[in-house]
């Protein structure tokens, strides 16, 4: 019974590897790739830092442009600064739109934050940039599509980007590589749970 | 037009702020969470080493357990090894199943990884717990959902713990506080794009 068990597990895995071992043979293209990770659940921003950390792994270098987050402090934002005080890290720094509640400053601090973010994307010494929320930007209609775009499709082509955040518009889910849509399912948050510190910011 | 646009944003900004306060306010319990990182989308795992930078940018405990991964070298696994050596960092090292396809000794690594697990699941001074990829210890029946769902549930009350992987099981689900699910939209990969180090692993 086990015996059959595991014969039957064995000739099962021997095909996915097959299967498997094809699919690496004919992902030959080495190039870096831009990821969009968007949805309305846990996890968008938190995927990006852990790529950083996966970079970082190898010794490659990383630029970082948080829009909207910045007023409070995150976890991810006192361990970069702290261990990394030479890697760029540019914050938008003026809070949630609910908070400031003043589009003309939000625009130009927008604009303002896209210029430091477009100077990473035609460096080709920066592995991996990360475009944290970003999406607001194009959903508010604070930065041009249009600029954005070019800047993603134009970056050095050994360098990846990764850009957070719900929405994107339809032109950007198109030009990206990888695109995954985090679901929320549920959140703590919604049964009276506070925001935990190291987990959700 | 313009004073317009601006003085609607205000408005529109103002009543959310008034939501947002609100559910902050009602959001009172501080304790810690168990996450759901499931789906066939990029960013599961990524995501759970952001939340360990998360946590390490406040000086919290992390203990981090990996099942099925530890054949391949990963970023995260050098970053973490490289600057934390003496964080605790277990990997099951035996590869992917159609890397092995040996169920019984995948079983035996499987059980003995989870001795690991249920070692700071039991620890109060370990903020953070991840078990990256236990979902298919689940779904393969290598380990015990009632072992697994019971030392989650019996956690210390201020631990939070973030669990990766496909599936998990519709239990796993319900006692988990936070659950997203990230949707594979596309993937490089299926463009013919190398897994990238320092994006991908």
């Amino acid at each position: 019974m086990t015996t059959d068990k595991n014969t039957k597990h064995k000739a099962t895995q021997q095909k996915l590897k097959e299967k498997v071992d094809k699919g690496i043979a004919a992902a030959t293209v080495q190039v870096g790739v831009c990821i969009l990770l968007t949805g309305d659940g846990k996890g968008k921003s938190s995927s990006a830092f852990g790529m950083v950390i996966r970079s970082l792994g190898y010794g490659h270098k990383v630029g970082i442009v948080q829009f909207i987050k910045g007023e409070q402090l995150s976890g991810e934002e006192i361990y970069i600064k702290e261990k990394y005080p030479s890697l760029p890290f540019y914050q938008m720094g003026t809070g949630f739109t609910w908070d400031t509640q003043d589009r003309e400053g939000d625009i130009v601090a927008a604009q303002s934050t896209w210029v430091e973010a477009e100077k990473l994307l035609q460096n080709p010494e920066i592995n991996l940039v990360v475009l944290d929320e970003l999406t607001y930007m194009l959903a508010f209609d604070y930065l041009s599509e249009a600029t954005i775009i070019n800047a993603i499709k134009n970056r050095p082509v050994q360098q990846s980007v990764v850009i957070t955040g719900r929405g994107g518009g339809s032109v950007l889910r198109e030009i990206a590589d990888t695109v995954s849509e985090v679901k929320n399912i549920k959140h703590a948050y919604d049964l009276g749970i506070q925001a935990q510190k190291g987990v959700d910011f």
